[in-house]
C-alpha cells in the first residue's frame, strides 16, 4: 500500500505533532495507569508499548494498564515479562502474563467489560494518565478513527491526561466510516441510549480530541495480529447442532421466528463453531449484536445469512483478514465498531433480547458457571463480556465441550470452583452431548437434566452418585460441602477427577 | 371506615361481576399456574387464595404460585402447609414454606425480580392461567388501581388467561395516583424506557383491564400484615455509621455531593437501619429508587432528608401503617409505586447511578456473596432484587453483622457455600467492625482488606492461616479447595465455624 502521510493526517495542527516512539514512551512516568486501545489482539497501539519496554531496560518503574481487552503483537508477553505491570485491567489472555498473574507478580482486575467506563467516568479506580490508541486517521476537524477495534479507547481519551497516537499506516484507510462512537454522559445526567436495532448509527464517526491533551502522534506501519481461533471440529460441530435444535424448538414453540434476536456470541473457537453451525441452517437476515466479530460472522454475511452486524472489535484469522480488510467497502453498509460500553450496554442488550452465546470453562449441575479460573484458583482469560450479555439477554446459553485433557477433566462437576455466572443468569447449557433448558426449573431438576443431557458418559456415575448423596441431607440445592470439591482435589492428587479405581472401571 | 362500593367498583359493566371467593376459587384447576399480587407482605391476594386452601380439605390437586415476592396474610404457610403448591416462583419469605421447599416437598425458583414478566411475555416459562389481584378501586374506564404493592401485577393481568380481582374495602382510597403503571413491549420491538428520575410518571395509574379476561370481582375487607422489621440495635448502629463514613469520603473524593445519588435499599432490618442512619446525617434533598419502601424512607421524608421515593411496594410496621396510611395525601406527592420490572430495572438503574445497599447472608475473603442459602444447601428468602439492582448500579454495598448465632458463625468464609453476587459485581463490603472499598483491588488486595477491617476480631486467625496457606498455592484467587468449606463443615459437625481447639481459645 503506499501511504500519503496528509491523508491520514488531516489536522494541520496536529500534524505538526508528529515524534517518535521512543518520545512518546518518555512521557510515561512511573506509577502512572496507561489506557491502550486494544480489543481481541486488535487495533492495539503496537510501538509506544514497546518502546516503554525498552526503556525499562535501563530504568526500573511499573505502570497499570488498561485496555479494551486482549492485546496483539505479544505486548502482554513482553510488558508482563518486563516485569513493569502492576496491575493490568480488565482482560487479557496472553499466556505469559496468565504465568505472572498467577504466581502473584502482577494483579489483575477482571471486570465486566460494559463496567470499566463507568468507573473512569466516576473516578471509581485510579485515572488514566496517557491514553495511547491506534488510529487509521485523523480529520480535518480533530477526529481520532480508530483502526480494528473500538474497545474502551472514547473512555481513554476522555478521561485521560494526555492521549498519544499511534497513526497506523498499514491499517485501511476504509475503516473510516465503520465506526460509531457515542459516549454516554455520567450516570445520572444521562438520557437512554438511543439505539433500537444492531444497525442504528447514534454517534460520530471517530473520537472527539481535546487538540490540548495530544501530547504527540507516533508513525506506525504494522499489521494486526491474527486470530488464534481453532477451526470447528466433530465436537463444536455437534454442539452447533444441539444449539440450532435448541433454536429451531423455541420457533415451534413460538417464542422465536426464523430471523431469531440480535445473536452475541463469545470470543473462542467453540462460540465461532456455534456460528458456522448457522450456514446451513434456514435461518435468515440474522442480526448480530456482539462484543467481537470473528470469522464466522464475515462469512455469514457473504452467504447472505446476517444482515447486520455490530461489534466493538473484529479478530480474524490471516486469511480472512486478507479477504475482509481488501474488500471493507463491501462491508461497510452491513458492519459497525460501536464502544465496549455500548457494544454490551445492559440497557441495549436487554431492550433488544439478544440471544447470546458463551463459552463455560467449567459448570456445575445446578448450572453455575466458571468462565475464567482453572480449578478455582489459576486466571485463563477473564471473564470479559459474558456477564454483561448473559444477565441481560432475552435467553442466555453457554456452550462447552463436556470434558477436557482427553477425559481427565469432566466441565459438568458438582460445584463450580469459581462462580462468574450464578445460577439465577444461566438459561440453557449446550455441550455435545445435548442441551439442557433450564429456564423455569428448580435446582433438583437442573441438576437431573444437566447430568442426563450434558454431562460426558463417563463421569454421569460420579455425578449422580454426588446427587443422591447431597439429595439424602435435603435442602433447596442439596450439596455434600465436604466432597463438593473432590472433583478438583482429585485432579490435583491424581492427575484426573475421578478416582484410580472409578477411572479404571470407564 | 365506611365504604360505598360504588365508589370502589366504579366500573357498570364490570360490578355486575361480583361474586364469593369460593365461586373465584372454584375456577382454579389442578396443575395450573397463579400469578397472585403481593410483594413483602403488602397487597396480597388474601380471600381466593384462603378459598383455595379450604377446597383443598376435600379435593387433591397442586398449582405454581407466582407473585411479585413475599405475601403476607400468612398464605405462604397455609398453602404450603395444605401441600397444594407445586412451584414457588420467584421470592417467598415464609419459614414453614422455606420448611418444604428444604425438605423437598415442593420446588422454588429463585428469580432476579426484574425478570420474572421478561420471562412470562416471552412464554420462556409456564404461562399464567389465573391473576388473583388486589384493587383498591376499579375505575370507570376499566382500570384496576392496585393497593400497597404493585409488582408483577401489570404483566399477571397482561398475560393471564383469566383475571380475579379483590377489592379491598379495607384499602385506602387515597393510594388512588400513586401508581406509574408502565409495561414494556416485547423484546425486540420496544424504545427506550422513558424514565430519568426517580420522580417521573410514565404510565397510567392502574392496571388496564381486558374485560372479557375477568373472570370475577371478589369483595375483601382485611389490612395487610405489619412488616417483620427488627428496630436497629447497636451493632446496625455501627454498620449505619461506616456506611455513612464511606459515603463522606465518597463525597471528599469527588465522586459524590450531599446530595448523593438515588438510593436502593434492600428489604431488611440491617438495610432499614442503614438508612434510618441518614436521619442524624448531613445529607439532604435525597432520593430514593428502590424495590420496597420501609418504614426508614417515610422517616426521612417526614423528617425533610428525602424528596421523592419510588418503589414497587411498601412493607410497614404496624404503627408506621397507621400514621402513612391516614395520611396518605401528604405523602403522594413523593412517593410512587411502580412494576417490579420497572423499579428493578437495568436499563434505569445504569442509567441514574443508584446507590444500592443491601444485605448479605455471607461473603467470602474475596468478594463473593451469599444472599440465599444457609450453609450453601438451606434456602433461606431468595435473592430478590439484590442482583437487579448491585449489577447495574453506580456502586454496589452489601451489609451484614460480621458474626452470627452469639458468634458460633462468621459471615466471613473462606468460600461462600452459596453465590449469588460474584467478585465482579460487588464493589464495597460493610460490617459492624468497618468497611471495605474493594474497587480497583485484585482478588488477593481484596481477601487481605476484607479480614482487616470487616471480619470479627474472634475469627481473624483462622481467616489469615487460610490465605497464607492458599496464597503459599498461588494463584489469581488462591484457595486451599479441600478445607475451603471447612467453616460450614465444622458448623455441620461442632454447632459452631471454628474447631472446638481453636473456639476455646477465643
Amino acid at each position: 500500500m503506499t501511504v500519503k502521510i496528509e491523508e491520514r493526517l488531516r489536522h494541520a495542527e496536529l500534524a505538526k505533532k508528529v515524534i517518535t516512539a521512543e518520545e512518546a514512551a518518555s512521557f510515561i512516568q512511573d506509577g502512572m495507569a496507561l489506557g491502550l486501545s486494544g480489543f481481541t489482539r486488535s487495533g492495539d497501539a503496537k510501538a509506544v508499548p514497546m518502546a516503554l519496554v525498552e526503556r525499562s531496560k535501563n530504568e526500573k518503574f511499573k505502570v497499570d494498564v488498561y485496555t479494551g481487552a486482549s492485546l496483539g503483537s505479544d505486548i502482554d508477553t513482553i510488558m508482563s515479562d518486563a516485569g513493569i505491570i502492576g496491575k493490568r485491567v480488565p482482560f487479557q489472555s496472553d499466556s505469559a502474563m496468565r504465568g505472572h498473574i498467577n504466581n502473584g507478580d502482577m494483579y489483575y482486575i477482571d471486570q465486566h467489560l460494559s463496567i470499566t467506563a463507568e468507573y473512569l467516568r466516576q473516578g471509581a479506580m485510579k485515572g488514566v494518565d496517557v491514553a495511547i490508541i491506534e488510529a487509521v486517521a485523523i480529520t480535518e476537524d480533530g477526529m481520532l478513527i480508530p483502526t480494528t477495534s473500538v474497545g474502551n479507547s472514547p473512555i481513554f481519551v476522555k478521561t485521560a491526561d494526555k492521549v498519544i497516537i499511534e497513526l497506523n499506516l498499514a491499517s485501511y484507510p476504509a475503516l473510516e466510516g465503520m465506526h460509531d462512537i457515542y459516549i454516554p454522559d455520567n450516570q445520572g445526567e444521562r438520557g437512554p441510549i438511543p439505539l433500537l436495532n444492531a444497525s442504528d448509527r447514534i454517534g460520530t464517526i471517530g473520537i472527539p480530541l481535546d487538540l490540548d491533551k495530544v501530547a504527540g502522534i507516533v508513525i506506525t506501519n504494522q499489521e494486526d495480529s491474527e486470530s488464534a481461533i481453532v477451526p470447528p471440529d466433530a465436537e463444536t460441530d455437534q454442539i452447533a447442532s444441539h444449539l440450532l435444535g435448541f433454536l429451531r424448538n423455541e420457533i415451534k414453540e413460538g417464542r422465536l421466528t426464523e430471523e431469531l434476536a440480535p445473536m452475541q456470541s463469545g470470543v473462542g473457537s467453540v462460540a465461532n463453531a456455534v456460528l458456522h453451525g448457522m450456514l446451513d441452517s434456514e435461518f435468515k437476515d440474522l442480526e448480530v449484536y456482539s462484543e467481537v466479530l470473528q470469522d464466522a460472522v464475515f462469512d455469514l454475511i457473504d452467504a447472505g445469512k446476517v444482515k447486520f452486524a455490530s461489534g466493538c472489535s473484529t479478530t480474524l484469522s490471516q486469511e480472512k483478514m486478507e479477504s475482509v480488510y481488501h474488500n471493507l467497502e463491501k462491508y461497510k453498509e452491513k458492519v459497525l465498531l460501536r464502544p465496549q460500553e455500548i457494544s454490551n450496554h445492559p440497557e441495549l442488550i436487554r431492550r433488544m433480547g439478544l440471544i447470546a452465546i458463551n463459552t463455560a470453562l467449567e459448570l456445575d449441575i445446578y448450572g453455575n458457571v466458571n468462565s475464567t479460573h482453572v480449578s478455582g484458583t489459576k486466571m485463563m482469560n477473564g471473564i470479559g463480556g459474558s456477564g454483561d450479555f448473559t444477565r441481560n439477554s432475552r435467553v442466555s446459553i453457554f456452550v462447552t465441550k463436556s470434558y477436557a485433557k482427553g477425559g481427565k477433566i469432566s466441565s459438568v462437576v458438582p460445584f463450580v470452583s469459581h462462580v462468574d455466572h450464578t445460577e439465577h443468569d444461566v438459561d440453557v447449557i449446550v455441550t455435545e452431548q445435548g442441551y439442557a433448558d433450564l429456564r423455569g426449573l428448580a435446582p433438583r431438576e437442573r441438576a437431573a437434566l444437566i447430568i442426563e443431557n450434558c454431562a460426558h458418559p463417563k463421569f454421569k456415575s460420579a455425578l449422580n452418585a454426588y446427587v443422591e448423596e447431597a439429595n439424602a441431607r435435603g435442602g433447596q440445592t442439596p450439596h455434600v460441602l465436604e466432597k463438593a470439591f473432590e472433583f478438583h482435589t482429585n485432579l490435583a492428587k491424581y492427575g484426573q477427577m475421578l478416582t484410580p479405581e472409578l477411572e479404571e472401571v470407564k
